[in-house]
């Protein structure tokens, strides 16, 4: 392991103020936060944010990664006292107020833990090795490279319950993830697919959606749940309420209610907090930081926790916030204003969640939108959800390759990026 | 292995030819040829065709590879009779007429092997196992993995001779692929890392391009490869003429000339014939099949080669065609000409080539244009290669995409593709 005192940075009077994690939380904590006033050094195992919301459209080949990643260091060009690190963080030892990285250990004065979340399989090994994730870009890539193999090999082989299975696709988790993902798959089957291949019934081809409980998006309007829901149906995604995976071989699907047979299914069945080691019992509530209205973590005077990776209970939201983007961003902005009042030994101000309203879009022109006090489904649905997701990329460029693909897109039903650029390998 | 009978191809009256490579010479030829003559099988490793003038763009963080990457099954949709396979030729049995693939064998009546080049490392295995080449999507996305890590890795280190290397980089081959790549390099350098990087002194960074004679772009004017020089020198390129890489461990290239100090060597020297065994020594030149004026392979009453792998001697290229584009597209749509005569039992037309002029960029405003009788460089000559690479990419997506990208990147002096998706691991 090589080992890089302190990473290198350079030594100033100011007060360090460490991030790790530069997804939502973070890249907004770090954006707002002055360099005057501290050193900020922000920690990603990744050169680049991924725009998350976005993910399943690179899995069914839809963008490729530039168009939801943008590197880190490219968003905080000429920013005074920042440093962007890129490693892995191992362990907090909140006593030395140090971080152990696969670089070596850095020292902070303020630490801010915006980790986000990770798949959960919830302790089930098979499906976690069986299943694809979709959480990050190489994952992404990964399900994109699949849901092509298997088309290719559909088409050579002649044993029929093989070539069922490679065309039946099952997403576990009704919620955001797991519906956009479905209307895009049903999309390929129903538009793209059988130009592709010609010499396949494409028709056979299976998109089901399993959800645990009997509606889909959930955290949505009762509207919005069974708008997605009719419109899933329509474009032929067969739903499955009330449905609990068991177990998973590769093969066969085994839910408390129905068997499916399927050589892919993707797991977005849930999410947990991606801590880190080094926090007592007292500190982490069901895999989050339990912070207070500040965004402190119990116990510490020093450590925050922001993002999926909080859990900040409150009256209204007594598990914490939904882990989504907007707690995080909304999150990210206020501890700025939180540590700076700190320092000047000034009461902090609680957080309070705005809820901006939540969207899903199912396909071409079939989106739910739940505004405050404001529900709306349909071809303007979907233009909000374009809108609202184009002008939140990050960056001129992204904004304008993920247009000219939607345009193109839109005008000829054609997803372009069906490509096997590294194909996936079971390892 | 798989084995998938005549690759589960359907039986039909017609003859069939079957095509290995999506390369500029196979996709050509399989644009032009009637589906109702022939059954069409094109076979090729990757599901796309690579547009490999503009590799170097996605090895320096300028493109994303859907600009030139184009899936095969889209460029073919609604061909009559035509079967895309995405398998590895392993070898071609010529008396069966017939070729063993991973997936299993296929029959032929006629076979058309578009192949390409590979990588010529001239036999020096260290040179093999050290450096980069740059032939295919995935390894252009390797090297720009590396050139990120690189830099990552230089500002943690303290150790001087070690952060000089990792900003080292020489470039073997003095060809339109190394002048680019050098170029695109410098560029980097000069307008873009320093901004990434505020934390190093990026004009430490050196970019070497080594030739083994005393020319660049040999087989371009005196004129464009003295332009070539002029242009990469005030870039800040260091040129190495009449030199030849002896060895390279991985931290020193040793060369007959000078040792340079590099962990990255890009080895862009030589290209070879990626020929496929199951073919006798008459039927093989100089790693290329021999064929005659009608590409049809010596010996053979059935097997053409075209492009890249094909060597069609003639007094004014006593040593083949050049291996680029050009002669590889004018091959592939003459063939389809030859083959129709041939099964009418006509005489076939002899090949010859048009030298429709080369070019090659060094950078913003800078390229060397060498047309039949006419030479230019400068801004124009920039001007003409872009809208000369822009009109020849597949399809009216890519063409958007990459002059996005091309407008974004003159406007703000940036690539903003600087992402490390899969950190690239030495095996």
């Amino acid at each position: 392991m090589n080992s890089y005192t302190d990473l290198n940075l350079p030594k100033i009077s100011l007060k360090r103020i460490v991030v790790i994690g530069a997804g939502f939380a973070g890249l907004h904590f770090v954006k707002k936060i002055k360099g005057t006033q501290f050193q900020v050094v922000l920690i990603d195992k990744n050169n680049y944010h991924t725009f998350q919301p976005l993910l399943y459209q690179v899995a069914t080949a839809g963008l490729e990664p530039d168009s939801i990643a943008h590197a880190v260091r490219t968003v905080f060009h000429n920013r005074k006292n920042f440093h962007f690190r890129y490693a892995n963080v191992l362990e907090i030892n909140q006593e030395e107020k140090s971080i152990l990285t696969d670089l070596g250990a850095v020292s902070y004065d303020y630490l801010v833990i915006a980790t986000g979340s990770k798949t959960n399989y919830y302790g089930n090994k098979n499906v976690e090795q069986n299943t694809f994730p979709m959480k990050s870009i190489p994952e992404a890539l990964d399900l994109r490279s699949i849901l092509l193999q298997n088309f290719e090999q559909a088409l050579l082989t002649n044993d029929l319950e093989e070539r069922q299975r490679l065309m039946n696709y099952v997403i576990v988790g009704g919620g955001p993830t797991g519906v956009e993902l479905a209307g895009a798959l049903a999309e390929l089957k129903n538009h793209i697919l059988p130009y592709d291949y010609p010499e396949i019934d494409v028709r056979r081809m299976n998109v089901h959606l399993v959800q645990s409980n009997d509606a889909l998006l959930n955290g949505m309007s009762a509207k919005s749940s069974e708008q997605a829901k009719n419109y899933l149906e329509k474009e032929g995604v067969q739903l499955w309420f009330n449905t609990r995976v068991l177990d998973y071989d590769g093969k066969c699907v085994d839910t408390d209610n129905v068997d499916l047979e399927a050589n892919t299914l993707i797991w977005a069945a849930g999410v947990m907090g991606a801590t880190i080691s080094g926090f007592n019992e007292n500190q982490i509530i069901g895999n989050r930081y339990k912070v207070n209205d500040y965004n402190l973590v119990d116990e510490s005077d020093c450590v925050f926790a922001i993002g999926d990776v909080a859990c900040m209970m409150s009256e209204k939201y007594p598990k914490g916030h939904p882990m989504m983007a907007q707690p995080a961003i909304q999150q990210g902005k206020h501890l700025v204003k939180n540590i700076q009042l700190l320092t000047e030994n000034k009461k902090p101000i609680p957080f309070s969640y705005k809820d901006k309203g939540s969207m899903a879009t199912i396909g071409r022109n079939k989106a739910v939108v739940d505004l405050p006090n404001y529900h709306t489904s349909g071809f303007f649905a979907w233009f909000i959800w374009m809108f609202v997701h184009l002008i939140s990329l990050v960056g001129f460029r992204n904004k304008a390759i993920a247009l000219v693909n939607w345009i193109v897109q839109y005008m000829n039903y054609n997803k372009s990026v069906r490509l096997i650029i590294r194909p996936y390998k079971k390892e």
